[in-house]
């Protein structure tokens, strides 16, 4: 069984690896029959050369930059800044590891969207930079 | 410094607290000045009173179900299956704690979306049943 800090590296290397675009190491992180999954859009990939190719395949001149690490055991996650040209995205991201690679990734591209009303006695507009989401107003 | 297991329990806690709507409980685990931020909407609460009242506010008759607890030194995660009515969501929750207290929580809530064209040669649709999300075709 992979230590927390084992499963540290192995989801380090995954970023690191995705961030360099050099997919061979890449692949080196992950289980052969790895489960890539997407909740918002109920897909799945499934096997390390499908996932390296789903990323190497990835559109436009894409950055990362993580901001977040929590590994604990067998499990962890990550989240990103995901910037391509002007727009911010943010990637939230969760392992499960065995054997010391990477099984499952599940996927989470949280967008915009406007606050319902009836919460602003409680509530002020802005949040810490951590998290940078490109606004629809741009704001 | 918390530990991670005291950590694990703090935010076992919180979900627990919430869970059962037990508000006096809920904000024992919340320190007097935490932030609360959703970057999706640009909100923040500051202030365990006002997340308290937030929290407790907070309109419909819901349910939550933590899937996943991930937590390693001062940080955390955990993600949850939030249900009201017929409609499921998906809360994504990160924390980070000072002198065994949450200090800071940061919400996301991913929303179902299309899968962009030019990846079916990868993907099939249909994801495991961990995370229930809602989609508006009802599939």
């Amino acid at each position: 069984m992979a230590s927390t800090e084992q499963t540290r590296v192995t989801v380090r290397q995954y970023f690191d690896t995705m961030a360099a675009r050099d997919w061979d190491a890449f692949g080196e992180v992950l289980a052969e029959d790895v489960v890539y999954e997407m909740p918002q859009t109920a897909e799945r990939i499934t096997g390390r050369e499908q996932l390296v190719q789903f990323n190497r395949e990835y559109p436009g001149d894409w950055r990362i930059s993580v901001t977040r690490l929590i590994a604990d055991g067998e499990t962890a996650t990550g989240t990103m800044n995901f910037t391509v040209g002007d727009e911010d995205l943010v990637g939230l991201v969760y392992f499960e590891l065995a054997g010391g690679l990477i099984s499952r990734v599940t996927d989470f591209w949280p967008e915009p969207y406007e606050p319902p009303a009836g919460r602003e006695h409680l509530t002020e507009r802005g949040v810490s930079g951590l998290d940078r989401l490109s606004r629809p107003d741009g704001s």
